[in-house]
């Protein structure tokens, strides 16, 4: 049983929702090494989120960038965590609506996503800056 | 420490949520030789979902259903990803709001989820066909 | 690798959201003994939920409620699962919404969060009771 972790640092992203799979593959070349296993994507950040989706085409990452800013929209005359601009509260709730992190069978050396999926980074600041992930992989 | 992972078809549903928790634990006998793990279930799929929630009263499926409705509604005009018809794009978010997979604890052979709580199938398309569940178990 | 879990019973919380971080540590002294890891916190109820969010500012789960209660409202005409109170069935679709679990690296001996991360538990009833975690550590 293999056990293992890192953690990297992905570049600043703009606000929005970002395919990041190639980026997590490139990070753990041990995944190939790993027969039956699983992979835990965890980002720590609490106006940030990681999610799995649709990875072709770049309209589903627009629209979600859309609708999620009209299930979460800025300056509701009720938010009181404002003072680090109107983006600051409506981050923290999509980040919870969406989660931190999501867990990926991995199986006979690749992460075993369906054909569409891919790992998403949900960008909800204007200005988020870099943001950390934690990769932890266990597997035999 | 075992680890063992299975790939199973379900058959299609209708556009609603449906309780998938028999199927699963049908699908596992392994479950009951673990002392103490837990059970991953993974969608392979970006318009369905797997959450979890009430298992006894139907009511409370067909609520989730017309509700999810009112927080994705269809022909919203700014929906750009609009060719596979008025139920994609909404699948799509649904998906990441409730999530592609859960985790669940094992306890002597058991599945330890509470009295009430059942694994729900998130059927986001109005005809999404059959869906692959990956199930992976860790426990000694 | 170590494999081991515990339930807890937390105190009545009253409905909005509650930081547990330092609960769930103080019940599980065993973590400072796992170089790398996991923790899993499960909820084993469908009218709660955990999820992760800012640690410091209270106005963050202020505002979660209030908003929370905008995208999830009550006596909507159409829900139908409402004879236990008007605050039932969207507490159901909150918890799945936010999620029932979350799964937290470990390493070094400590939960790797976030600066600004911890972990929440989303009471969602008028009076939920007392809520019970299954916590289950894996880790070397």
């Amino acid at each position: 049983m293999k056990f293992f972790q890192k953690e990297i640092r992905l570049p600043a992203y703009e606000r929005g929702y970002h395919l990041i799979t190639s980026v997590i593959e490139d990070a753990l070349p041990e995944i190939k090494k790993i027969g039956t296993g699983q992979l835990q994507v965890f980002i720590k950040h609490t106006s940030a989120s990681v999610t799995i989706n649709e990875n072709a085409d770049p309209t589903v990452r627009k629209d979600f960038e859309v609708h999620m800013n009209k299930i979460v929209p800025e300056n509701m005359p009720y938010y009181t965590h404002i003072y680090e601009g109107a983006d600051d509260m409506p981050a923290h709730i999509k980040a919870s609506l969406l989660g931190c992190q999501v867990v990926i069978p991995i199986t006979n050396g690749k992460l075993n996503l369906g054909t569409w999926q891919g790992v998403y980074l949900g960008e909800h600041r204007n200005y988020g800056g870099k943001r950390t992930l934690v990769l932890t992989v266990i597997g035999d």
